[in-house]
């Protein structure tokens, strides 16, 4: 027998079975995945598990280690996150998210940490030796909401999108802070003054590590997309690059100390659209699949490991302390979230709820980020009791929070994601609005969400999808090719009519034209919507009429505002049309 | 900048990084991959990498470390080999394959071996103090042909389909002997003195090994498959259970000093089948997605590594005793498949041409498992000798042999691999005529290859179904359908006509009607064939028919081996008939 030999790979194996037979087991039973969320679940099969060790082996078992959790552990988790994050809800409520992460997240560590300096204040409490510097490093560490647990507990209780995303772009995006604020109050504790210098120097830092993480993730997702242009001939690697990039891109981000959370989502969302189109389909399921099957089982082993690692000696246990953060951490967050809430909603038409707010400030769960920041402090005499602070802090959030949320959501009716898919006619439709939006903003000089995001989107067919894409002009399907059809014999009636050369230069009365046509052309693809109503027929009509509609429409004579209406296209679209009727006739 | 913290992973995802890169850079020109073998490219750029890290660093670049080949770059490969292994020929010519790789090796080991003896004895060479044993140790490392080179030159070359089970076969199934021999003679050459029990014991161990690994592996797979019939309401992470199990089962067998390769073999082709039946399209197109993208990077890593590993002072250029290295084990190898394929072609109706022969010969390609090994020797003063001579062989045998070999091919007009799948008729026929041998065999009492595969199958359907398929009865399709009516049409045709009572306990006559019918159905399904031309319908017809074909012929009249004529069912069926046919009438 040589273990030895095998140790490393046979262990690890071992686990992740461990973890995946966990999971198997829990769904054989499936009236216990409705009840309890299986983040619950696999922290108590954790607890066990680390309970027979301890048993077994008269000491504690092995904590999880900081490194692996972030190195190994983390990055498919927050990938997957990224790369199947719902863009348009992210980047409509993206000011507010921003709002929350950052300034909820500095709020929430000052308030926690004061607050616990006041309570160490008090004698009886035997707590006098934290120093204030010590109290807010661990505020810094338990104030971040942690996307793992959000991601657990908010995908099984079906919120509806804005809410959705609100807390867990929150939990995303606050990595930046904690990261800059935990190093920041960490570096502080061993320098022997402070100067207000280093703090103005945090301050700058935070925009440094969080615009440093987007910056590489855009470039590495950006490279990755220019990668996929050259795998035609050798389709079997292409899901290879989507992980070796989006990992390139955390590592990098991490080397540099920048946000590597933010490095990795920016990546997966500036790659997604272009590697897409770039890669076969079975490689899509497979980038698909295994991304969620990898992110499924790194959560899975965090879970078990949380549970594993709560077992032992590695706890002081000053019951003060450890309640007075369970309750600052519940108090501040709820004051955070309706502060934040009421200036957002001042600025906001669709404004947040106070239902919402509550499942907001009742959704900041704590989780494994917490765990592992709380393991790297540095050694001095109260680490165990932060991290006994932490860890009920954790397991109440977790048990208590995540179990307790989704009869509340029940219960306070809270708005639930709608069940359908919107249909062709309502996507068309949200198209126009945004292409319509964007030209009233243009128009009045406002430079608003509709303006910014036009321009972006011009950029990128004119210069990114060039560059990035190896077919520019994607192949067409059938109900493109309708499209173009219905388009050519559209203007054709108007040209028979003699409306062509009025009507090109008069945007109102166009924006009715493609409004009828495109209500005409919703009856005839609900129709043949009907005729197939296979879901994955119906997934790639949709991303193709999101993908095209635009374009063809510029082609087309719409409104476009980036040429002037005397420019030559119109002229030559004219042109063209009498040909096609001379042949007609 | 924190370049110690990430440095094992960001290290690792380069060189993945590179690999694919390099892959995408051959490929991108079209010209280059169909002179030159791939694994020969990839060795250059190692090559060409190696330089590179020497004339920087000014010291020999990092050696491919033996335990990160055995335990992390061979599994994949190995894998995805077996997996795929298509297993009608591998079967029937398993007796050729096990001769080629048990006796061809033990052959080669010991004619190498003792002939490099005798080199050692000219003065002149300066090789006296070589010993006898040290000789045989290292023809039991260089004799082994490598699956990983073999496989690499062999799918771009597309000989014909025994030949390359032949080559490929050995070159996995001799692992159990280069395992027992390379520690054999390693632990004799620590030993004082060898007695005679130790020779024994060396040769049962043989079968320990081999038999062992088939055992280990064959118990993993078996449990995958009843672990996947369990997987419905997580399907995320099915392809999950088919990596981890193999992957236990081929540390499991290394573990306890058994065949790793033999083993995972085992493992993937007794899951595949129950496995592919339990899990999702989808999972099953990731599984073998990644399977050939893991295999793919594990490959260009390993070639990559070895051109790496080649440059540096590692070496002792003796050159006698290396170009003698070459020729002798060139020489053996040829005489070994001349003298093995004689004794075999006596046996065998379906002989193994000249031609053949030499091809194998020729493709008996050393790799990286004979460099892992040469490195893993204990150290002794003439352990450079060896690097360097186990380096030149694979050199010469993959770039010389490699580059030559499609040439040979085209000139010798070795036959090649048909280029398209076999037609539903010729299936059908080549399952009647299984059946009709296996018959045969059990009436003359002969129990050959037909009869062990009947008896395997009737087990199989008997009692491994059902412990290992989710749903036993698996959902019937058209095609199925549509031959349980015929079958039924058919038999009522026959109880009409007043022939069922004789008819059924008369094979001949039985079989003359199958014949029959089935060639009624060939044509009807080849009507349907050209209907739809797509080749994955096409492929899912002709699992369909291969995988039910056998089990609906059992439940009609046909003659079934494993009932007595006069047994309860076909009673029931001509019940049944007599029903239908009141029925219609």
């Amino acid at each position: 027998l040589d273990y030895q030999h095998v140790q490393v790979p046979f262990e690890i194996t071992l686990w992740i079975m461990l973890a995946s037979l966990a999971k198997i087991g829990f769904h054989l039973y499936n009236k216990l995945p409705s009840v309890v969320p299986e983040s619950c679940l696999l922290i108590f099969v954790g607890l066990i598990m680390g309970g027979i060790i301890y048993g077994l082996n008269d000491r504690s078992p092995p904590v999880m280690d900081s490194d692996i959790f972030f190195l190994y552990l983390l990055p498919p988790i927050v990938l997957d996150a990224g790369y199947f994050m719902p863009s348009r809800p992210f980047f409509e409520n993206i000011g507010t998210i921003l709002l929350y992460a950052v300034v909820g997240t500095v709020w929430n560590v000052f308030g926690i940490g004061f607050s616990l300096y006041g309570i160490c204040q008090v004698k009886s409490f035997r707590l006098q030796d934290v120093s204030l510097l010590h109290n807010l490093l661990f505020g810094s560490l338990i104030a971040a909401v942690d996307p793992v647990a959000v991601l657990a507990v908010f995908e099984e209780i079906h919120v509806n999108e804005k809410l959705h995303i609100l807390v867990f772009g929150e939990s995303l995006l606050n990595d930046a802070v904690t990261v800059v604020l935990y190093k920041l109050f960490r570096s502080f504790c061993e320098m022997p003054t402070i100067k207000s210098v280093d703090v103005f120097a945090g301050v700058g830092k935070f925009f440094v590590v969080g615009l440093g993480g987007v910056l590489v993730g855009l470039s590495f997702g950006f490279t990755a997309a220019f990668t996929t242009r050259f795998t035609k001939d050798i389709r079997v690697i292409e899901p290879l690059f989507v992980f070796l990039y989006s990992y390139l891109s955390y590592l990098t981000a991490e080397m540099f100390h920048l946000s590597g959370i933010v490095a990795i989502i920016s990546c997966a969302m500036g790659m997604k659209r272009y590697v897409e189109a770039n890669i076969s389909l079975k490689s899509h399921t497979t980038v698909k699949y295994f991304m969620k099957m990898w992110s499924s089982v790194s959560d899975t082993l965090i879970f078990i490991f949380l549970g594993v690692s709560t077992i032992g000696e590695n706890h002081e246990w000053n019951w003060p302390y450890i309640c007075f953060t369970v309750i600052f951490c519940l108090v501040w967050r709820a004051l955070g979230v309706l502060v934040l809430t009421f200036f957002v909603n001042r600025f906001h038409v669709n404004t947040i709820t106070s239902k919402d707010q509550f499942i907001i400030a009742y959704g900041g769960l704590r989780g494994a980020i917490c765990f592992s920041l709380v393991f790297l402090l540095p050694d001095f005499h109260r680490k165990k009791l932060f991290i006994a602070a932490t860890t009920v802090v954790i397991l109440f959030t977790v048990f208590v929070q995540g179990m307790t949320i989704r009869p509340l959501v029940d219960l306070l009716a809270v708005k639930r994601k709608r069940e359908s898919a919107p249909t062709v006619g309502e996507q068309i439709h949200i198209r126009f609005l945004d292409h319509l939006l964007a030209g009233i903003e243009d128009i009045s000089g406002h430079w608003g969400q509709y303006y910014w995001k036009d321009k972006l989107e011009y950029f990128n067919s004119k210069y990114l999808q060039k560059i990035l894409l190896r077919e520019y002009d994607q192949p067409k399907s059938s109900i493109v090719l309708l499209y173009e059809k219905l388009e050519r014999k559209h203007a054709m009636e108007l040209a028979q009519a003699g409306q062509l050369g009025h009507g090109l230069a008069h945007p109102s009365f166009l924006c009715s034209a493609f409004l009828c046509s495109s209500s005409d052309r919703t009856v005839i693809t609900d129709q043949k919507l009907e005729d197939t109503p296979n879901p994955d027929v119906l997934d790639n009509m949709q991303e193709i009429l999101a993908r095209n509609l635009y374009r063809i429409r510029r082609t087309g004579p719409a409104y476009n505002r980036h040429t002037l209406p005397g420019d030559s296209e119109p002229s030559e679209r004219a042109k063209e049309i009498l040909i096609l009727r001379h042949k007609s006739l």
